[in-house]
């Protein structure tokens, strides 16, 4: 039975990386390419490569391959990372009030659509506790409190390394993590802000677009970073607003653009299709 | 032969308004309504109404309509105007160095699909002379320059007097124009800016968008106010950037939703479906 | 407290209909009308209107509107119909063995999207209970073979017409109903069917589309009929299929689609904006 | 100055293409990879590549690259073809009466979007000569009728090989052209269907989607083959149908999308990014 893994790399564009990275694979490891995708950052001088490959070798493993490629990785300045398909993933799930992203994600869940483990649910708050029962999922109700914080953070992170947690999803948690937070997990805590960003930042997107009488609304999914909705930006979409849209209407076509971009995010990123660098990504499907 | 006409209203949402609006138009010109169209804006408690209808009654101008509409358009605290179907409207292109808007416009024009003349083409350089010319439309050359620009405002100025101008649109047309200039021609400049507004206002937006990694780039027309990029917006339309655009193609996409969302705007007006208020539109479409 | 009625109306154009049938509703009921919107079919000559109004008239019920109205409809050839916002309406959902467009009503009816009472579920399967029974929906399994489809067709007929059932949703049940059963609910059934119809009619639509190469897949939202596939379209959409998309992601896809349109349908229907004719449907919204 | 090419493959899938395809590519020639992206087609076992390379080996001419090629692609069984970014590209448009499609690409070819050049216009109305004299491009007035068709077919041939044309694109060309025609070109003339093919083919398809009450009308460029309307899909493209849309309206939003999907089409072809195969396209874009 082959293993199949991704490897993902950003460096300085320069002539034959491609070669050098396919030769490497196929020398060492004899893989089966499955599939391999590359793209520039002209304006950067950047090159990404994402290759999907199986091999029979066994010795093809985390620790060997760290020793074996990286010493061509150095040489050509890569930033890089090698993911086995096989590895189990761990996501925590954290929500506030609002539960259609919740309720979204977990029957995209039951359904197939993601490989992952959904290890626990975090609220601040108790409405999510009947679905996350009815799904299976442990649940723990966690209030927060401007005081509290700090304890209540503590606690989080304790739930999150206990349940050796890789992937965080805010779905629609309202609550601003602290930079000790978003640090501990970098490129690994993923948000959706109602709005299509950079466009109505902070609080009351919905408000703030039908004052300024957009067009269309937006929605976008994007890594967290310290910085509140500036991070790497993984997926937006819109809808069109009428002349007969209001604020509720408006909101209501907001949450399934909510739903589909949280989604498609945590899709590509449990599928390691998303390279994060110069707070952008590449989404290599 | 029956005229067609045109009422457009806002005003203090209060009960009665539709049939105070209709019994008027048929007790006073036994009018056949065409089209009728409502909404609201429950934020704000404001009523916005479309009527376009025909009549045979001589009596029917602008003038007379004014006197006999005046006291209950005073009563209900309306903002209004008709518009009859069959005046003339007079439209000037402003544009710069890119010409792909004001092609654009020059063939839907010929097409039929604008109601209006084209009566002159003002440019800052000479390179849209060929296409002016061979669609017949005056070309009027004003180089701009920061010492000039209040002579070639007044020359503009004159020149739109002249040619009865109800519109100006600004198809690429890189220059800022004065505060007084705006004033002159109030909800009846309408210009195109290259990004998803409010997101990336000011120079080069494309740009911007690139090196934010946003997921889709957009294009936005809107009326000119004194603020630049701050205008009541009327249309606007995104594209989606994918991992292989790099800026010149995200340009290129670019381009075709500047047509699109212009042209839309200018249909729009010209067939009197749009209504500004507090800085927003309504599109009677 | 004021009650509220949509009146839906088409009958052949002329003149005078907007200020005829405005004026009864003044006249007979003093209402305030809330919001009204008219459309026109020129190739067929026919004239749509929806009319949302409230009255504080106690008279104003559905036997006195009918006898009041009866008159001037029948001389303007109008087919119309009355409905009272607060009149309860009872749905029940349908269903196989996929789940995602249960879940989604199930989930949009508790966040308050839909106006009306979820009165009961059906399946010829029994992998919907668990949902059933989280939402608390009463759940019927009715398994279905070709034998005993007729028996089973009594008896979903027989619950239909205990609970006073007012709208069907085939939320992706995968048997086909029969002439009879399609009869005894005219306008009343809402399918989904997985492909942008008149494209790929009949079974497997998914594969179909793979096959023939299409660049966006789509999904439709109909009245049943009794000729398969080919009921009034209520609501479209689509998705871009892209060089990785192979039928699995494509399925994935289809099914976003597929939740969207299904659910756009349910609730326009439940707020009186579809008026069917001819085949087709004009929406109010 | 180094030579850019680009290499189309398609084969059977199996284990070591992409090593064995970049490695031949190194060996050989010492090509620096501009751009690789690979496809498969699971349902059919197929693998689709294109590589962009540059070299600075004078021995990379066409002629050397198919004997020293040839060998391995025989082995694995490969449809393959090799361009040369350098050469000539030659592009004859057809039209009848419509412009906007002609007008479109003009203006694009222009403003730089396609790489090739404009040798001639064919047309079977004069209407078009007017914009071919002003872009500069020789005009040919080719009537046609019943009778004559073969005879003109025989001129149109005539013409298109004194050019060296390489691409026919027919910009509302509403003649029918012979299986003869076709054959000459096969893969080499794209055309514009104004439909969301498979629905609608045929004559009037804006009139079919009205009377059938779509919410989305399409349009969708392909490659010309034998059976109408049945040849590979290059791009499609949907604009929705509001309740305010009759069907000039309709037809105006279809002649929006034409514009786009067949400028799109062209522009992948010209950029060697399509390849057919079983009646379906891979585009790498």
């Amino acid at each position: 039975m082959p293993k199949t893994a991704i490897l993902l790399i950003d460096c300085p564009d320069r002539k034959g990386l491609v070669v050098a990275i396919v030769d490497f694979l196929v020398r060492q490891y004899d893989v089966n390419i499955l599939n391999s995708d590359q793209h520039q950052d002209a304006e950067l001088g950047l090159f990404f490569m994402r290759v999907e490959f199986a091999t029979d070798d066994p010795t093809c493993t985390l620790k060997h391959f760290h020793s074996a490629f990286g010493p061509l990785a150095a040489k050509l300045h890569m930033n890089w990372r090698i993911e086995f398909a096989d590895a189990p993933r761990n996501v925590a799930l954290f929500v506030s009030q609002y539960l259609h992203c919740l309720a979204d994600l977990l029957q995209r869940h039951q359904a197939g659509e993601f490989r992952c483990n959904l290890s626990l649910i975090v609220s601040n708050h108790e409405n999510a506790r009947p679905l996350a029962e009815f799904y299976g999922i442990p649940f723990h109700h966690l209030p927060v409190t401007r005081e509290t914080r700090p304890q209540v953070e503590t606690a989080q992170l304790d739930l999150l390394a206990e349940h050796r947690i890789d992937l965080i999803v805010l779905a629609r948690y309202m609550q601003i993590l602290s930079p000790a937070f978003v640090d501990a997990y970098p490129q690994r805590i993923i948000n959706v802000h109602h709005s299509f960003l950079p466009a109505f930042t902070g609080a009351k997107p919905y408000h703030a677009a039908f004052a300024r009488g957009v067009k269309l609304i937006g929605s976008t999914s994007h890594y967290v970073t310290e910085v509140l909705d500036e991070g790497p930006i993984i997926e937006q979409d819109v809808a069109r607003v009428t002349q007969n849209d209001q604020l509720p209407s408006l909101i209501q076509k907001g949450r399934d653009l909510e739903r589909l971009v949280l989604s498609r995010a945590v899709q590509w990123h449990l599928e390691h299709r998303i390279l994060s660098y110069a707070n952008k990504t590449v989404i290599f499907a």
